[in-house]
């Protein structure tokens, strides 16, 4: 069997080719729909239902085979119709037989699921999770403040944002900590109304969802998915109220659709597929360095594993312990797949080449597996999080660390952070005014304004002289 | 002469279309480019020159007539032909014989034009308006933390973004103001390399921009304007290194550039057009209500000046003086179309209605002249910058007060917030692992991963006891 991740030295051939890979990971676009229209129509027209039949006609006709045009006809479609939109989409998406009237969750069917959850499960949520991550987020919460000066004062006003709608994904892409960690910095942050979107069918197949729900205080739930999910949350229907900022993971609809409506709301980062950089040395347990990585591979395809270390030795015994670990994985074809696509081993000539290397991947999460593990975590530029020592394993952070594993993928911890409190917070300006304060600064004013040709904002200050 | 402006009461069918007319505003989407095109076209073709003429022919072939279409284009261009496509574009677009070798303005050229700029004008934005905001902002800064626990930490390091771009618009376009509120922010979070895009003529045109450039300590200028400036900056060419964020305000071009890139690099909100709130009562200076309403229709035909009342008299004061005041403005003409367009006095049946009213709007500045302006004030949700009492005009804030001018416009001070020094901040998760931290979450981390059916999560923790 090949090895099941190549090593590469920087600067080879093959590290360019690599590297060329891992940054044009980075603009993967909309992906086209193939035949998938067609085939929903052909269901919905063998289900008999004439008014339905009609309404998918409406809704593929004419339609471009790209992900983006259908999510645009969906956005359009619950824009003008409202919930009759909302419960068709469902019925042709989700085959689902969705009526206005249960749109939204009862609070019976609600507390019925939550009975239901595994009890062991939700009590290390209650008890270990939940405490943890709060005793963290409130750490980030963020205070009002103001400077006086001359009888008047300038300062800044915190405030939660009015209504969040987190949307939780259904079937296997659900994964409680995700729900946690989007729910958490919104409860700290003070949001009084938050709504939770999950495609119908979700609470049914995962109690524990309900169950958690209930333990967070969320009692306001729609069996909603999809790019319909955020079209409902974005512009508001009958039956629901539209939100100010929508966060939490989806399909590639479901991204597409954030994105299309950010601006009108506000989104949380567009999440891309997962990565992380192991960054090792000959002091690194390769058995561990090769765990962490497969942790990542088996996530999904598009995954990204790369190690990155100084040691040519070290990095030959971390592809043997991927293999030995590879071959009693239950996600085993989706790890080998991942370290095909994403995965590599690159050996640089020093660790400081190895960190800025990194630094341009600007991975979600950087782990630093060697023996001067805190000076080199100081070098590092940019990572979403960053893993220091041997008994940071990334799994750490992704359940129960206490930072928000919802991280910054792709490259863009360039520029972006975790979710955090600061998230579901607005700062408003306040400018409490006196005659003596605005007496002091009235040249400045009036030089700069008629400077910039605004008469009437010179004026606005001539006259209270 | 009519009023210049309209009186509605809360509730009636004058009301109503007035508030879906305002509603609307926000929505407004990119405009067609008419025959811009074909007219560029013209006057390259007559230049004579050969090659530029191709490059046009390639840049206008059969695009749609919006201008969402030709910022597509350049971006593409820009992506693909580097320098070659900036220097084309800016011959095409600006008239300006641009060349590689003057993409980058040098030190000397931009020493000299700090030489020619009003002394006076410099000195003031030197000794009071740059001290203001550097003491407002630096309020903003923010520390790392950790917690400690077992021999292992949590915490958030916090980091500057490396690399941004602050866009200069021209000509009339260049506000002093706008260019120091965007780069104080950027300077007390220790963001190190600031690079400048102005389009060709700005520096020549307003000799202050490059002394005020001086006074911050910014060197890295490019002669780029327009969607070209935007392209540069997010892709990188061979003389423009990429950067992680742009903020600025700009053309119609400018923004619908910073929108399609974003996601690639970070973005300050779309800037929409601007607008103010004036609440006030019987008790309030009608002279100074409409001073204020008029400072903000001076702006341009799409800003909204809305006074919001609880007293008929009030109203009919404030429109009185809105007449007087009009006459003798500079700017009337722009000022009584942006009246007409979008403003209008709104009377109310209380203040507490007024100020629901005021939310549903989240406008970009509301300012409270009433006699119980601090208790007001505390009820209002949605603002991005709150001006409390009849001191505190908005030309205040907009100058000197200290808080950052550069709003959420249009409605998105539901979820946005002022520029702010956080804006040029990462906030970087940091976990320091130890043996005893780990084993203690040990049995969670399981316990979790295999829920989510992610075994070499719980293996890579399992791996380390």
């Amino acid at each position: 069997m090949p090895d099941p991740v190549n090593v590469y030295e920087i600067g080879s051939p093959e590290f360019n080719a690599f590297f060329k890979r891992m940054r044009e990971r980075a603009d993967a676009g909309g992906s086209p729909t193939g035949d998938v229209n067609s085939r929903l129509l052909a269901r919905v027209r063998e289900s008999g239902d004439s008014e339905l039949t009609q309404f998918a006609q409406q809704l593929f006709e004419g339609l471009h085979p790209y992900a983006e045009a259908t999510v645009e006809r969906i956005l359009d479609l619950v824009a003008r119709q409202g919930d009759v939109a909302l419960t068709q989409l469902t019925r042709v998406f989700d085959g689902y037989p969705l009526t206005s009237a249960t749109i939204r969750v009862s609070q019976k069917d609600l507390d019925a699921l939550a009975q239901k959850a595994d009890p062991e499960l939700l009590d290390v949520c209650r008890r270990d999770v939940l405490p943890r991550l709060m005793r963290f987020h409130e750490r980030q919460r963020q205070e009002s403040w103001q400077l006086e000066e001359r009888g008047g004062s300038v300062g800044i006003r915190v405030q939660p944002l009015q209504r969040v709608a987190l949307y939780v994904p259904g079937g296997k892409a659900f994964y409680p900590s995700s729900l946690m960690m989007a729910a958490v910095p919104a409860k700290v942050a003070g949001v009084k109304e938050i709504a939770v979107f999950t495609p119908p069918g979700a609470l049914e197949q995962t109690p524990l969802l309900a169950a958690l729900l209930k333990e967070l205080g969320i009692s306001e739930v729609y069996r909603l998915g999809g790019a319909q999910a955020i079209a409902a949350a974005a512009f508001g229907t009958e039956k629901v109220a539209r939100v100010d900022k929508i966060v939490g993971p989806g399909s590639e609809f479901v991204a597409l659709a954030k994105r299309m409506v950010f601006g009108r709301v506000d989104i949380d980062n567009v999440a891309g597929p997962s990565e992380v950089v192991v960054l090792f040395d000959g002091s690194a347990n390769a058995a561990w360095v090769a765990a962490d990585m497969l942790a990542q591979a088996e996530h999904d395809e598009l995954a990204a594993a790369v190690g990155v270390t100084d040691s040519a030795e070290a990095a030959q015994a971390v592809v043997a312990e991927l293999a030995k670990q590879l071959a009693s994985l239950p996600r085993e074809a989706t790890a080998r797949r991942s370290l095909q696509n994403f995965g590599g081993i690159v050996v640089a000539p020093s660790m400081g080449f190895g960190i800025r290397f990194a630094d341009t991947l600007a991975p979600e999460h950087l782990e630093i597996l060697t023996e001067q593990a805190e000076q080199h975590a100081a070098q590092v530029k940019n990572a979403g999080a960053i893993f220091v020592g041997p008994y940071a394993p990334e799994a750490f952070g992704d359940y129960c660390a206490g930072p928000n594993h919802v991280l910054p993928t792709v490259g863009t911890a360039r520029f972006a952070s975790a979710l955090s409190v600061g998230d579901f917070l607005r700062q408003v300006s306040i400018i409490r005014g006196s005659a003596e304060l605005l007496a002091a600064n009235r040249q400045t004013i009036l030089k700069l304004a008629r400077a910039e040709g605004l008469e009437a904002h010179a004026r606005s200050v001539e006259l209270r002289s």
